[in-house]
């Protein structure tokens, strides 16, 4: 992913105005080195197809970055999850205010569009690379997800229902990424079934997560874990050995599912998988 | 403007999910009543060179309603203006609470842009409205204006950047919904003339607004007034005497540039002009 940050380096939003800390504020959130899992999910794609494709591919992975991005800013507000830190550093409302993180959330949201209707593609992919992101990554995809989460605080959710909420907040938009992924490179056949591949690797994604959050010192993770006690969370509604029994059981589903896709693809979803498994903290 | 409240209620975002009140106040904040002025100005174009067009055109209209909205949701929200009330009602952190407030302002700004990616449209004019609404309701646009605004609260500004505050917080919007308006009847050369139309129409709708703010009692406004002390308004940097004759040489300045537009234009803008005049309420 080294190209990619090189990109986000290049292409961070400029905003000069008489607002002191404004840019500052924007700039520090995307910089402030996530994983990119979902931008790798989409330059994946893209990559296995056609690799002549991925510079124009960089900035729809960058605007699914600034939509993730604006999103952990919001989930960190304190009417939220009230979280000081965010891959191992203050968050945004702790180093500026909330105000900022409001705005900057907001403008970022808003951003991502922007980006993708001025990316380098044909207005029909761009279209579609827009009804992607905006139906997986709003109300009734990751945003729906999170009021679900928020609501159903220190309310206990049947099985079926914690699926729902994490297949909103978070496997939606892995969804998404690949999906797009596939249509920038007009392999619409295949988007469908990497959008349903993406649900279950969205799904290992959290179960995944909220095991390390039991497991994972808050050193390690870079973040402060045991903070979701009264959160909805695989591991406090299966407890931990039935979520790794899942997490076990959905990896082995993913890798069973790899086997239609083309040569090049399952092996580049497979590095993914790898590097997805090896991950010690959230992106 | 019945035609497009009448679409609106037919066009509600739909969210069944097992979250008990986010479909509900979703709607309840877009059917609270506003003036629909941005939605007139946009649906006033379009009829002055082709009223076949309308019908497709509401869907434009529709998704500049809903990032104006999420505005007045996120600028009512504790953290910024603190607003109790809004169009007579209580604002929505009051009814429901402020994760409520972030997550439904959130959704509607996402889905402005998922309506406007399906909108009966060629993906062209998709894309061109998309980038209008995007670059001027976004972080260089009227998410930057609210940050200047709440940055600047008890630190008086001067008059040049009082008018960067409120071209970027209400006129950028306005004017981008006058463009959107010939942007759709394909008439590209009228856009920009009405664009820079629009930027000196929002700055008398701003200008008019502070002067309401300070005439008016909270009865008649619907909202809390004189709530605006430590904000920079027009008012408070120029004195209302002043700011009456800033709005009268705006408005005369309309009047004349007005001359320029086809006569079928300018009599729509026109009527739209003196309803605005008329109106005593923020929409």
């Amino acid at each position: 992913m080294k190209n990619f940050e090189a990109f986000l380096q290049d292409h961070l939003p400029v905003s000069k105005s008489i607002h002191p800390t404004y840019e500052k504020a924007l700039h520090e959130m995307l910089l402030a080195g996530g994983k990119r899992f979902r931008p790798a999910l989409l330059l994946g794609v893209v990559d296995a197809y056609n690799p002549l494709m991925l510079e124009g591919a960089r900035y729809a992975a960058y605007a699914i970055e600034l939509l993730h991005t604006y999103s952990l800013i919001h989930d960190d507000l304190p009417a939220m999850d009230d979280s000081p830190l965010r891959r191992g550093k203050p968050t945004l409302h702790m180093v500026y205010d909330e105000v900022t993180a409001i705005l900057v959330g907001d403008a970022l949201n808003t951003y991502a569009f922007e980006v993708l209707s001025t990316a380098p593609f044909s207005d029909r992919v761009r279209v579609k690379l827009i009804y992607e992101l905006a139906s997986n990554g709003g109300l009734n995809g990751m945003v729906l997800g999170q009021a679900i989460d928020c609501y159903f605080e220190n309310k206990p959710l049947a099985i079926e229902d914690i699926k729902t909420l994490h297949t909103n907040k978070t496997a939606k938009l892995i969804a998404a990424s690949l999906k797009m992924g596939a249509i920038i490179v007009g392999e619409e056949e295949v988007a469908q079934k990497l959008y349903d591949f993406g649900i279950k690797l969205g799904l290992l994604f959290q179960i995944q997560d909220d095991i390390l959050d039991v497991t994972l010192s808050s050193q390690e993770a870079g973040k402060l874990t045991n903070n979701d006690e009264d959160k909805n969370s695989f591991v406090t509604i299966l407890g931990l050995e039935v979520s790794m029994q899942e997490a076990n059981q959905l990896a082995q589903e993913l890798i069973e599912e790899m086997e239609h896709f083309d040569e090049k693809l399952k092996n580049t979803l497979s590095e993914l998988l790898l590097r997805y498994i090896q991950r010690h903290n959230k992106g």
